[in-house]
C-alpha cells in the first residue's frame, strides 16, 4: 500500500531521527475520513488539534488550518483517485532538538500529512456487528494527557497486541480502577432503557471526533446521555453496544468475549440505527 | 551540532514517517557514555533494552550485540575524534508499519545509532551540586510500562517544560499519589543516617543502568539500601541528595525548589563523594 506524504509541505517519506515525534512521542496525530476532497468534521478535528496542542506545548502556526488545506489540496494533485473516500492522517510533532527534555524555542514544529486508501470492511461489520473482547491492559490514569489525540500509544498497542483472531475487531479497555474506557482504536457505547452512555475521558482515553458528533447527534434527537465511571459488567444490562471512530464511523458490538464475567449477545438496536443513519447524513458511514 | 546516525547499519538520517516509533513510540532507547570505543555498562544496557524488547513485543534480532557494536565501530570509523568520551545512544523501534495498532509479524525492526559529543558541563554540577525543583506534573502509575526505557516520554517532556531558568538543573517528579519518583532525566537517591534510599520503580519511572550500578556498589560497600514508595517531605530529614544518569554519573543535589515544603540545603556529603569515586573507578564520571 502506497501512501502519499507530504512534510511540511514537501513531498517526502521520511523525517530526521532527531524527530522528537520519534524520540519522545512529543506530537499529536489525528485520522480523518476524506470524502472528495473534503475532510469530515474538519473544524472539530481542527479543534482537537489545536487543543492537544497547547497542552503539550506545541506552537501551531496562527495558519495552520490553511498549511493544512494547502498540503491536502496538494496530495489530491499528486494522488488522483477515483475513490470516494480516503484516508486522511495528520502528524504534528515539536519538530527536531537535540538530545534532552527539554524544547529549544527556536525548534519549528513538523507537520506529516498522508493520503491512504479507505479500508475495505467486506464483511460489513457496521451492518452485521461486531465480536470485541474485553483486553487485560489497562489504561493509567493520566488527567493531564487524558482525552487529546498524542503519539504515546503503548498502552494501545499492548492492549491491541493481546489477540490476533481477525473475527475479533476491536478490545474494551478498562483503566487501572476497573472502569470502562475506550476500545483500542474507537470510542464505546451503549443503551440502556433508551439513553445512552459512554465513560468519562477526563482520566484517560481520547476524546474522539465521532464521539463528540454523537453526543450532539443525541442531544438534538432528545437522547439523554450519560458520561460517567463504569464498571466493565455494568455492558451485561445493556440493550444495544457500539463502538466508533473517524474510518469506521458506527460498528454495532453484537458479542464481547471476556475472561471473567457473563454477557448476553445484543442485536444490532434501533437507536444504532439511527445514529448510524444521523452519521451517514453527514458523510461518516 | 552535527550527530552521526546508522539506520539499520546504513549512514542515514532520517526515518520513514510510518515508523511505529513516531506513530505510536512502540520502542525503547538507551543513552550510553562511550569511553574511548567502549560503551560504559555495556551489558547492563543490553539486558535493559532485551528485557523492554520483550515488554513492547519488539522481536530482538538474536545477535543484536553483534550488530550494535558493528553499527559503533562504523560510526567510530566514519566520526574520528580526539574526545575521550561520546553520548551513544540506541533507540530500537517495531519497524515500519501501516495505519493501526496491529502489527504485522513480518515487520521488522528498525535500529538507529547515534553518536553526539559528550555534553561540557563548565560549572562541574558533580563536584558543586546543582538546585532542582519539584515538578508540579505527576507520573501516571503504569506497571506494564515501569522500569523500561521507552518512547513514551510525554510525561517527562512536560515535566521537564516547567521551568526554564537553566541554574536549575533537573526536576523531581512524584508519581499520582504523591510518592517520590525520579528526576526528569535522572534517578534520585537519598541518605539519611548512613543509610541509602532510592523509590521503587514497579510502578512508574525508568529503572536507570547508574542507578543499577549504585546499587550494587552500595551493597559490595556495605551499604544498606532501602527501595520503597516516599513521599516528597521523606527529603527534608535527608543528610545528603543526588541524582544520577549514564551521562552526568552523580550530581550532588544542594538544593530544593519547592511550591510547598521547607527543605534544609544539603552538603555535598561523604557518602555522595565515596559512589562518586567508585563510579569514576569504572570508567563512570
Amino acid at each position: 500500500m502506497r501512501s502519499y506524504i507530504l512534510i511540511n509541505g514537501q513531498s517526502e517519506q521520511s523525517i530526521p531521527v532527531t524527530d522528537r515525534g520519534l524520540a519522545y512521542g512529543h506530537g499529536l496525530f489525528e485520522t480523518i475520513t476524506l470524502n472528495g476532497s473534503q475532510p469530515v468534521v474538519w473544524q472539530a478535528h481542527l479543534d482537537r488539534l489545536r487543543k492537544g496542542a497547547g497542552r503539550l506545548g506545541i506552537p501551531l502556526p496562527v495558519n495552520i488550518q490553511a498549511l493544512l488545506e494547502a498540503d491536502l489540496a496538494k496530495l489530491l494533485q499528486l494522488q488522483p483517485t477515483s475513490d470516494t473516500r480516503q484516508v486522511l492522517k495528520i502528524t504534528i510533532t515539536r519538530g527536531c532538538g537535540g538530545r534532552g527534555y527539554a524544547v529549544d524555542d527556536k525548534v519549528s514544529v513538523n507537520r506529516i500529512v498522508q493520503l491512504t486508501p479507505f479500508p475495505d470492511y467486506p464483511d460489513q461489520p457496521a451492518i452485521k456487528g461486531v465480536s470485541v473482547r474485553l483486553c487485560q491492559t489497562r489504561l493509567a490514569l493520566s488527567p493531564l494527557l487524558a482525552g487529546i489525540k498524542h503519539l504515546n500509544r503503548l498502552e494501545q498497542v499492548l492492549a491491541r497486541a493481546e489477540w490476533d483472531d481477525s473475527r475479533i475487531r476491536e478490545g474494551l479497555v478498562l483503566d487501572s480502577e476497573g472502569f470502562l474506557v475506550e476500545g483500542t482504536m474507537s470510542n464505546l457505547f451503549w443503551v440502556q432503557d433508551g439513553e445512552l452512555y459512554t465513560p468519562q475521558l477526563d482520566r484517560c482515553g481520547v476524546a474522539g471526533i465521532i464521539r463528540q458528533t454523537i453526543l450532539t447527534l443525541a442531544e438534538q434527537t432528545g437522547v439523554t446521555v450519560c458520561e460517567g465511571l463504569y464498571a466493565a459488567d455494568t455492558l451485561a444490562a445493556a440493550d444495544e453496544v457500539f463502538v466508533c471512530n473517524s474510518v469506521i464511523a458506527i460498528w454495532p458490538v453484537t458479542r464481547l468475549i471476556a475472561d471473567q464475567g457473563c454477557y448476553p449477545e445484543w442485536p444490532v438496536g434501533p437507536l444504532t440505527r439511527l445514529l448510524q443513519s444521523r452519521l451517514a447524513a453527514e458523510g461518516i458511514y
